[in-house]
């Protein structure tokens, strides 16, 4: 991730502002706002904006007049309590915009949340950078034997060097083909001598997924939250978490009193289906109990065992 | 609409604010920030937050590393051409938060519009407050005899006292009897001597659908827009556009460039049908055109007829 | 709840349609369709139409160019994988139509679930009939003086009376006087003997809480379980829940293996924290732990010893 | 596009299905349904199923008890009137289900309409087909001059010829080197002699943005209208238009009324701003007007003559 001397100083301009306003105001962000993050080789996340802070899901769950409670504690017992019982609409009333930049096949998988708004570079109108994603080596991984959606192993070394010049070469031979479809290489190797050149709308199709693009993406905070829930997840892919963890503490940052809540009861919580429960009891009883009993498949078992630490019980 | 000393109070507290902060600020807005702005006899609109300004839409645009373009000039061109051709994302980076006082069956109307954050005063926990919409002699109008959802003459003096004295009875004896369930009216008179009186929840199904409620409402700029293209047309009920009309001076002090967009391209515009088109081609060529060539109904030849001021061809 | 003749003829007319479809057909849900089913004293729902079965979620999830799969153990079998893994999109490929009539205090928390269709009966077009909703004895309940926003005991004899004759008394004389002010009693009193009465739009307001409405509403099968998981649970209002519980019935017919996963994993299962897990597991090993170890909240201790069916360690 | 005889089976076998239903069904849809329409070189439509016809529209209008009206010239006035005044909820009552195989730079733009459900072909569980898009040469073209995100002449035999060289040849060796690092080339090339390839969620970045993906998407008919007002029009990409255009045909085979107004309302129609309304005024009365006094852009100017058919005011 390279950003151009005017992108530098487009961004400390933006930093040096100092505004007056009557606004909530959140200090640990504004410290990181506007910075570049970097994630993954050429990728990065920056704050662009914010509104609102945790004093605001408390201000508007009472529709009061004031800002939130007097009380720091009141406050934090009622996001606990709203958390708990899935209120949702409270924490809508919190927004935040960030600048993201993310291979294409990652930005697949992002667009999926739709409860957002996004503004990507248009491939359309502008010439996509020359920048892809190459996984480092400890996370080129094999395809996994039990799980068809994950990765097992990591490859060996010489496995993982053919994989990488393969990852290279193509994506560098096929960027190159559009610069040359497109007359805009700087060797002036071109399509047509003097026209323009295939159409930027057309000529983005030859290049491979793992091209770098960039959006402009905002949320609110309740989904912040439910994205991060899945794409902070060890079941997500490395590439998108490598973002969903850097989001979650911009999370931290933003509204503290909600990331404690959030951490408890979604990320380090567990779901227990009304045949686990019964499972729970049993054990809690001192009751023999196994799987047959129990009517849940192995996956659930072990998932449920996992859970309770009970390693003895996997199966 | 009545504010007791302690909301005052809340609400200069908050007005007294002075952060400081990097994001964008807009000063005209910053003006008016918290203050209630009063609508029909107790209802009201306060702007609570906001996010970006003029220059977000564009750089949003962009996906700029920067803020927006150099010149307001340029800003004030990609605004108009982004306005002209629908595109919609850019102004969805944008962001208010309003805080309203509003009659119910206005309510009704209003949570329609469900691209939107909100949180309304929960009568299942508290108590409504005794205000309830009494409409000002002018908009005390008959039914429309020519459109079934419409308004027509101003009611005259004696049907219009009587219908005020229906309305305020109904309400008070309402609102009364709503006190006494719930063992609160400030005389003593309760529904059971020793008991808590009825659960909120059932009690406030005795109020009158002009009772005010209060809700935190935020939208992004795009559905806003769409919200005021709707509630402040002349088709709209009077009561919801007194609200829209507010919420329009918030616009142009919020992001004037795009207020003046937004009125030139949809709410000064029209919208012509195909075979409306081919009638205002006739009309230019000075070739004769009646209605029955023209395959319009009558209501849609007089609505364009009135667009184009040619009061001689209303039919 | 009381149809015309027309009215009746009309939902017999559509009972008798044969039609011949390539669609895939429920057949139990067929049985039922355009059927009145009675909920509160003059509501109802409906079946109006529908897109899918089960079988259509595994086709969506395959993305295949047949009928889910060959066998339905299988289709079970990736049904529940998706319920337990928060699969979202194979669910919304499903969708439901129905017809309801319910009071409005009751409408306006139903619409908050914002991702359906809706169009609700207008009253700024049309006469709302004279129908309101009385609860019978044993739902008129006290307010809970342990939680805010719940009911306590049914209130006695006396005093049940005197609440029901306040709301029956209330509703109807607010009703007599919105036919006095649209010029539309039976016994010719009016507000102005020549005019047209007062605009629809306007003597609505009058009507009490409890007026009854009546809307198409249409949803996709992930949000009908997303509206049922929160409408069916004891802690909805009894009035609304008494709709969700008609509505399970509905979803039962519908798609009885998503039913089952739905039972299964959301309605009889329990989200616990990562707090509450630290609990369980230390009651697994038989060690001691008691509310102060556990940082739970007495509210939230009391709820996990509930859900565990541990009645000796409730404090 | 080519299909397995398998697929053919299995399409065949749905098309064969003869339920019955009591729910409308729409004759010359069912005709076509689960058909392949072809579209560009490997990609297609299917309808896969619906919900509601043209009367379903009015039925919800009306919020009925029966089947829309009795007369179609009264729905058809009704439609009409709706779809003039923009009323859009009736619209949402009728829904849809296409599965669509399209290449992945075509699903990006598609992806942008969030109101609707999407399953996408799963790349992280599943391995590709060997399908990319190739334009045909009168598709081949150059970008524009004035226009910086749209096509202009169609490139020269020669210049087509190399371009398509460098897609065909990009596009296979990159899915080639795919294979290869899954271990699933039919030559037997491997990236690992004795291992599991490549993770698959891994080995999609390698693939150009012309191969081909599939998914089924579901949509309400007012947002399939919005999608198709934008993606039929002449701005928008050729390779989106192709599809777009099929699915006006599924349209006027669904709800054929719909379709006449959408025609006639949005798609042959133009939306005029106040600026453009007062040329047209003065257009009308024979006064001189120029584009200095219109206060339009050049662009605006043009578009107006243009929709206007006065080709001599073209500047």
């Amino acid at each position: 991730m390279k950003l151009t001397p005017e992108q530098q100083k487009e961004i400390r301009d933006q930093q040096s502002q100092e505004n007056n306003t009557k606004r909530v105001t959140v200090k640990e962000l504004e410290k990181i706002l506007y910075e570049v993050i970097p994630i993954l080789d050429h990728g990065f996340i920056r704050v662009i904006d914010y509104m609102g802070d945790d004093t605001s899901i408390v201000q508007a769950a009472r529709v009061s007049y004031g800002k939130g409670t007097k009380k720091v504690s009141t406050d934090a017992g009622l996001i606990k309590y709203l958390m708990r019982h899935w209120h949702s609409t409270p924490f809508e009333m919190c927004e935040i915009k960030y600048h993201v930049k993310l291979p294409i096949f990652i930005a697949r998988q992002w667009i999926r949340h739709r409860t957002a708004n996004v503004n990507e570079y248009s491939a359309r109108y502008s010439i996509l950078d020359k920048e892809f994603y190459l996984p480092t080596s400890e996370n080129l991984a094999a395809q996994s034997q039990s799980n068809r959606q994950g990765r097992g192993d990591i490859l060996e070394g010489d496995t993982a060097k053919k994989v990488l010049d393969i990852l290279k070469s193509d994506a560098e031979r096929t960027y190159n083909n559009y610069e040359i479809m497109l007359n805009e290489r700087y060797d002036g190797s071109k399509i047509d001598e003097y026209g323009t050149g295939l159409a930027r709308e057309l000529a983005r199709m030859n290049l491979t997924l793992n091209t770098y693009t960039q959006w402009y993406w905002k949320t609110d905070l309740l989904n912040l939250m439910n994205f991060l829930r899945l794409r902070a997840d060890h079941h997500a892919q490395y590439e998108i978490r490598a973002y969903a963890d850097v989001m979650l503490d911009t999370l931290k940052k933003w509204v503290p009193i909600t990331y404690d809540a959030f951490m408890d009861y979604r990320v380090g919580g567990i779901e227990v289906s009304l045949k686990g429960k019964e499972v729970i009891k049993k054990l809690i009883k001192g009751e023999k109990i196994d799987i047959d009993q129990s009517e849940l498949s192995k996956r659930e078992w072990n998932e449920l065992m996992e859970a309770l630490d009970l390693k003895d019980k996997l199966i």
